[in-house]
């Protein structure tokens, strides 16, 4: 069997690792978010890609949580030393990707050969693809200041801002990269990552093709639910659910997601939200989901791949991969 | 009296250093090469407007002649880790710089206004101008390679290969930065710093206006060969004119500069070259060049700014400046 992991960033990433070691690397591939891309002193700079690279590879800064540890900021700091634009911290080591990434980019390389070969150097055996290759960002729309790109209200804003929406430039004309919706079409089981609906999963969905290939396979779709009690593990989510109008729960996670899934894995603190979901044509499971914990992302990795599909699947038990 | 010098980089950046200490930084104006400018991995390099800058602030990497002290390589590292090109090696706090002025041209400040922005981060008081905000490239036609870029040719390849021409790679279309063609109509003296004719001076002299205005005011253009004994005091500047077809002395560089310096200042080691030189209409200044010795950078300097025009002119002594 094949699985294909839906990702955005540090969430994603957690719930990968825990994939690395229960799937062969030739039957894992995560298709990432690259909505929170950005454009800075000439550089491009992909946030999730390099945070699942940075992970899987266990040298993403644990202090953190992202970057690369062993980190240092002399760039920054003469950066700042100019008055220039430094609200996006770049390490040093960091900087060398995003050198790297913005000259093969303009040598003509396309985002997913140059993941490729980024998450080769960094020893990474499975398949990590960008949803496309084309320029696709998460755009926010905030009562103070109007629309703001996803950066600067995540970092520079610290997602302190009230939201009223949230758009995809350039999704319209966005092709997916090659291989993603192959891959979607052919995985034994599709999970979304717990990551956040609003800014990490609806910019991968929102590719054309991406969002139907889902719906069509719904009952292989498989998404852990990153609210847990009502609130975000982390980041903004559950504010931004409840400012688009949606209600931040795992219920909300579920109604956000109700075309997609089949399956929601919901945690043990939702235990009493599992018929509310199963109302919405979603199945509940109950189990632990908070990866911080020693064991969770074992455990709960373990949950979401002996998951069987609540429907007859075709694809189950044929041997078809 | 105010004093314009024309500057490539490590031996411009020495003798202003001279300069700075002798006259007020009101009457100071340095007008830098931008040939040797660089795009790489996304980032705008300007080599020699750092190097004025870094060295003049007393923060030049005094072990390398170039960048800058308590410099860190880890993006490089990171880079090379990828297998990207790290033939031009930046360092962590050097990529700040790049960083900054990256992102303020593209925000669309002007390269002159981007440079004194870093010129006055550093402490720089004087004024310091790259001779156009327009692109100019000095190109390099190689026997093994064909035509390659500057910093190719001096960085990649060590200067070790044969030349058999050079361009300055959009000069025609080329307009002088604001304030450049007023200075050096202005200036008391107009100083050309003892870089490299071929590939450091040439460009500025190539940028549209310079050519003829250093040619208008000869008189009182003082050049300082940077030929001593036949050699070059630092890179290929002697196997490059030898490569062109020019003699690779200080007659040489008299010859090089006969219609735009009314002075050569030569080294006192090539005092038996002062006959040919004075043959070319130029009249030859014996003193101690090599600034790398204690004290030559005041005695040379002096010398430079005590020179009286050799024929009468008429905005010395007239109190204009």
């Amino acid at each position: 069997m094949t699985v294909a992991v839906i990702c955005g960033g540090v969430g994603a990433a957690r719930l990968l690792r825990g994939m690395v070691g229960a799937v062969p690397n030739t039957e894992l591939i995560a298709i990432a978010n690259v909505g929170d891309d950005l454009e800075l002193h000439g550089l491009r700079i992909s946030p999730d890609l390099d945070t699942i690279v940075y992970t899987l590879a266990e040298a993403v800064s644990g202090e953190r949580g992202w970057g690369l540890e062993g980190e240092s900021w002399q760039a920054m700091e003469m950066l700042s030393h100019y008055g220039g634009a430094d609200w996006f911290s770049l390490g040093d080591r960091d900087l060398g990707t995003h050198l790297f990434r913005t000259q093969r980019l303009a040598d003509g390389a396309s985002l997913a050969t140059v993941t490729a070969e980024i998450a080769t150097a960094w020893g990474l055996q499975f398949r990590l693809l960008p949803v496309t290759n084309d320029r696709l960002r998460t755009m926010v729309t905030t009562v103070a200041e109007g629309e703001i790109s996803f950066q600067e209200y995540f970092v520079r804003r610290q997602h302190d801002v009230a939201v009223t929406s949230v758009r995809f430039d350039g999704a319209a004309a966005a092709r997916p990269a090659e291989g993603v919706l192959e891959a979607l079409g052919a995985a034994s089981q599709i999970v979304i990552a717990p990551s956040n609906p609003a800014v990490s999963i609806d910019p991968v969905l929102s590719v054309p093709g991406v969002r139907d290939v889902l719906a069509q396979r719904r009952d292989v779709v498989v998404g852990v639910s990153p609210i847990v009690g009502g609130k975000a593990l982390k980041g903004p989510a559950d504010r931004l659910m409840a400012e688009l109008g949606r209600e931040a729960s795992a219920v909300g996670v579920a109604r956000w997601y109700q075309d997609v899934i089949g399956t929601l894995v919901i945690d043990s603190v939702d235990a009493d939200l599992a018929d509310a979901v199963r109302q919405l044509g979603v199945r509940p499971v109950v189990t632990d989901t908070i990866m911080s914990k020693y064991g969770v992302t074992e455990s709960l990795t373990e949950t979401v791949l002996t998951l069987q599909s609540p429907t007859t699947d075709p694809k189950r038990g044929t041997g078809m991969d």
